[in-house]
């Protein structure tokens, strides 16, 4: 039998070059060899969203448009929106009674986003509660394996902390994930920062032909060369990393560059037809699905369906092991 | 239309004289006036009960037998039990979200509790979150009035708060609670404490008369007072709160008492013989229940049922002015 992965992605709305290098291409693959759960993490944006909500029902479609397009496949994986499965919220209620609020405050993330997020008030019940969220998401599929990122290991650690407090109370009910950790390329944004939206540098898997090129020649690329023919610092140039991934030769562009034997303007121009022909199929896909207007919502109502059979499963036994009544 | 009533009870077990004058009498003179839903708390156990859950399904079964057997009438009444509604749970997470921490770290209640409570390791994410889940309870079924004891008021003044906040954000769902105060006798137990399973003090709505002789006979009435006929002090005396609701004549018992003209053991004699009587319709009705094996099952199952409609009615205005994406 195949292990299962699970994870999930905030509403962000549409996707950029940076997801789909840090989470998204490696989705597709885990899609091979895994029993794939992958989720609108709808609830979680209300961690910090909380004061304006009016943009996570588009953001979620037009994510979930983008993941569609990228490879995810409804055939193989099972696609579904949080907040449709109200187990969710049971668990983390059932979790939050055996959590120790230590376990929360000291987090790493917590503290960082603490002095990080200064726009919005997050010293709030529910945003101190995020780990606990995360781990009822993941535990609720006795999911085998989480794909996470270096920096999302100490969230990871406390599910499995929380899962083995929650068996050594009721007995061997959860079961502890294990990291599938990932490696995330670094995307630098048009302005050499790291991709983000807030930054507002990102090259967006749905931009046009026309935009990418745009985006692309304003990257900075070397700030000391002037003319095509002086010599060029690839590892301080912003689209080298781009180049890395999009063009097989990177090696013997970084070598002309050095040289001074190929200019930004032509390396901007063959890096931008790369990608611009590797979104052509994705751009396809996304034409696709919004020419077939009930797609997104009969591939989540499927996905909701097949993911409520699990969560119930998992949660009579949740309930049974906590010796609540059970009338049924 | 009739105003609604919510008000809800952790699972105790057998429950005592203190519930009965505390609260129970009080519920069962609402039904009379108001729309009335009773609930058994028994997620709100595992705040303090998480590491022991073994009771908490016999203990909902016994006190529901009590609340029955004390006159709450399943067809004027709406008793159900709250894990089974898992829109509680749904609900519990969307106001967590909204709650800022100081509120809870800041609740008397709960920084009491944290000294009181030496025994269980209450240091937990749910424990502070107790009046977020409370204030879910309420508000999910748009209660328009809470009965509460004077002690209870900051934790619906906290349940008022989070709705004002909901409402501030999200607009008009959510109704603020007002406080029914109770009146709430002392009631002394055996040792002269205040009655509480806890101090093993109690009489039970289901203790038998041989039991309840006992009981009272072995209350402290004076400590100076020796002989029947020395004069006796009704305000220090551990039976007199009993007296006063029990003993319509309580008043020249006083008299009597302050004169010497009656002694400590006519006094219990005549209290025992009071409460005796006065339990024996409980009694009868609690044999009843019992004899009806599928009886307290039934009155939930139907409880549930009702309960189910109005929160998915109200969760579904809550989703809908959180603006979060509805695909039924």
């Amino acid at each position: 039998m195949k292990q299962r992965v699970l994870s999930g992605m905030r509403p962000s709305g549409k996707l950029h070059l940076g997801h789909l290098h840090g989470a998204l291409s490696n989705w597709v693959e885990l899609q091979k060899n895994y029993e794939c759960f992958y989720f609108v993490a709808d609830w979680h944006a209300l961690t910090t969203e909380y004061e304006k909500t009016d943009k996570i029902k588009q953001d979620s479609v037009d994510m979930v448009i983008d993941w569609l397009s990228v490879g995810l496949d409804p055939e193989k994986s099972t696609i579904f929106v949080q907040s449709k499965l109200l187990e969710h919220a049971e668990l983390h209620l059932l979790l939050s009674m055996i959590t120790p609020l230590s376990w929360l405050e000291r987090c790493p993330t917590y503290k960082e986003q603490l002095k990080e997020i200064k726009t919005r008030d997050i010293h709030t019940y529910g945003f101190l509660g995020y780990p606990v969220l995360q781990a009822a998401d993941i535990l609720i599929y006795k999911a085998d394996n989480v794909p996470v990122g270096e920096d999302q290991l100490p969230h990871l650690e406390l599910t499995r902390e929380i899962a083995r407090r929650f068996n050594s109370f009721y007995g061997n009910v959860l079961i502890e994930p294990k990291a599938l950790l990932t490696k995330t390329p670094r995307i630098p944004g048009t302005d050499g920062r790291k991709m983000s939206k807030s930054y507002n540098n990102c090259i967006y898997l749905s931009d046009t032909p026309e935009i990418i090129s745009k985006k692309i020649s304003s990257y900075i690329t070397d700030p000391a060369r002037i003319h095509a023919t002086d010599m060029g610092h690839p590892d301080i140039c912003g689209i080298f990393p781009l180049q890395e991934i999009y063009c097989e030769n990177h090696n013997e562009i970084a070598e002309n560059c050095k040289k001074g034997t190929i200019g930004c303007v032509k390396c901007k121009k063959l890096l931008a037809e790369k990608i611009i022909k590797s979104l052509e199929p994705i751009h396809k896909k996304q034409q696709e699905i919004k020419n077939n207007r009930h797609l997104i919502n009969d591939v989540l109502h499927k996905g909701n369906q097949k993911a409520k059979v699990i969560v119930e499963k998992t949660m009579l036994e949740v309930r049974k092991s906590l010796k609540l009544w059970n009338m049924e």
